[in-house]
């Protein structure tokens, strides 16, 4: 009667878990799993995710498999959360092994959903972002900003972030929050200021709206684009100018062109898979004058390669619960006779 | 610090739940839930199931939402587990807020798939079976066996019902089980026996074949087939001749055309839809000599009514449990922060 009880990492186990490995070290761990399962990406089962839309936000299911184990999240995205106290962004996953259908994790994913969109946005810019790059543009300092700033750090040796956010107390909360990280952190008045000397710019904010971020005259050569943000049709960051001169980079373009910046472009306008440049098979960033874009969305492989590192260092720590959530009769096909000796 | 709590109900708390309340009352009231449900079916959001095959099985998810509340259950099929002692159908709920994206309820579905399925057949039944029926045919005498004949005495006045299965020990375990439910119950040796004098035949085996559980020389004019077995690709009970001179009755025909029964026809055979006939929109059985067959696979709208039914009980109970999976911090911006406090 073991079989009905599957391994739990709770938001409070979460923390401990980050906590107990560091959180720079697990970004690390995740942009490598992630680019693992991204130079394996044609075996994945992959689908676009799958939305349930309202007036005031959206709430999906992301699911992938490779064969041998399955995984799905369930995310929302709400912006009008924040004004309530609530997050913006709540997320749990679960791993399957695909053999028998039994769970083998449930893990809460609103703080591993920041930690792996971080990890995969500082693997996208090693590949991506000019060589030498050491400044970002921080654009968005809500829940998310922290972990971008210290991927980058981590895994593309970013020495300082600027930051900017129409809110000043979300930059403050920011920069106070990366003091003695290592980074030299700049709080800007302006987005022009923030970008000011960056190699990177990162766009991460929330609203559920077509929204201009970024303008084509703010932009010169040879940056590198991280947009995080535009992740839902009717929600862009970036001025439709900047994706024509861009080359643009995408996990997974059924979904990309639904979601992502590229829902103002045609639905036949070239974009490059990460995936094929990571692998090797396509180039990535052909000239340092050329300005790169990531529009990155997040995919369902970067939320099953962050559960399955989860799934392991939980069990090599002992930092999860077990939950009674299958049930196991000792004959399986006495799941009446169950019930009815649970009487006695 | 309260929003992160998420209601669960566990195995245990079902089992305990389903025994407080009367397994036959839990099945009147989820038939009522998931026919009042099935009268508004228009204003769901609708999507077939997302499948994930392998050899050996599937995994899927099925999401729905009433505009309110948001739904969805993970469920696998794997017809192999039995002999490693595993249960063929695993399955796990949510309920979320619409409004907000938080999820509201954790379910186990193990227990509550059956009784929820069991409830729909015994529903569709009451609108197609002949007037009068008493006797079943209970074809696959499985997990979901009894909860199926305790459904039909419960909501349908069945009396008699006579049990077949390849696996005598099935029958055997099945007729313990049902033994002192009232219900007058004939083991037999062959389908030919099982369906003799029966006015509804419900077949519900678990093989992932085109298997043949019944041939269209075995039937007589009048029965009312409920076919709850075939319910994946390559996975029906009925011969082809059955359904061509069988009324046949669907849940979600997007669904059911590739699942279901009718996978064996042309894509555009004529189906009736389950709802119409409740909401009165359209006829059900026309004549006492008419073959009905309910071609079930299940669908979202069914748990999301039995998954709002456990959460009013639960919570009027207090057969439930706390889970601490949602991330809440005081500040919805510094999820970052929240994690450094957390090592204080």
């Amino acid at each position: 009667m073991m079989l009905n009880l599957v391994p739990f990492v709770s938001v409070d186990k979460m923390m401990q878990l980050v906590l107990h490995l560091g959180i720079e070290r697990v970004l690390i761990d995740l942009a490598a799993e992630i680019e693992a399962d991204f130079r394996r990406w044609p075996l994945f089962d992959k689908t676009p995710r799958i939305a349930s839309h309202s007036d005031v936000g959206v709430i999906e299911l992301m699911p992938t498999s490779d064969g041998v184990t399955y995984g799905f999240k369930y995310v929302n995205g709400h912006p009008a959360n924040m004004k309530q106290g609530l997050q913006t962004v709540t997320a749990f996953g679960l791993l399957a092994d695909v053999a028998t259908g039994y769970p083998v994790l449930l893990s809460e994913m609103t703080i591993l959903t920041a930690l792996r969109t971080a990890a995969t946005s500082a693997m996208a810019a090693k590949h991506l972002a000019p060589k030498g790059a050491t400044t970002m543009a921080l654009i968005g300092n809500g829940a998310q900003a922290e972990f971008q700033a210290l991927a980058f750090k981590a895994i593309c040796g970013l020495t300082e972030v600027r930051l900017y956010d129409i809110d000043p107390a979300a930059t403050a909360k920011c920069a106070r929050n990366l003091a003695g990280s290592g980074l030299n952190v700049v709080q800007c008045a302006t987005p022009e200021e923030a970008i000011l000397g960056a190699q990177i710019i990162t766009t991460v904010t929330a609203d559920k709206t077509n929204a201009t971020i970024l303008t084509d005259n703010m932009l010169g050569a040879g940056v590198h684009i991280n947009g995080v943000g535009g992740d839902c049709p009717g929600k862009t960051e970036l001025h439709r100018d900047i994706l024509l001169r861009s080359k643009i980079f995408v996990e997974y373009p059924a979904q990309t062109r639904v979601e992502g910046e590229i829902q103002q472009l045609d639905p036949d306008h070239p974009v490059t898979e990460l995936w094929q440049v990571i692998t090797g098979a396509t180039q990535g960033r052909t000239s340092a004058a050329e300005v790169t874009l990531f529009d990155s969305v997040g995919f369902a492989i970067e939320d099953f390669a962050a559960l399955r590192y989860i799934l392991a260092k939980s069990k090599a720590t002992g930092l999860y619960d077990n939950l009674d959530m299958i049930a196991d009769p000792d004959d399986p096909r006495d799941l009446y006779g169950m019930i009815l000796r649970a009487a006695g």
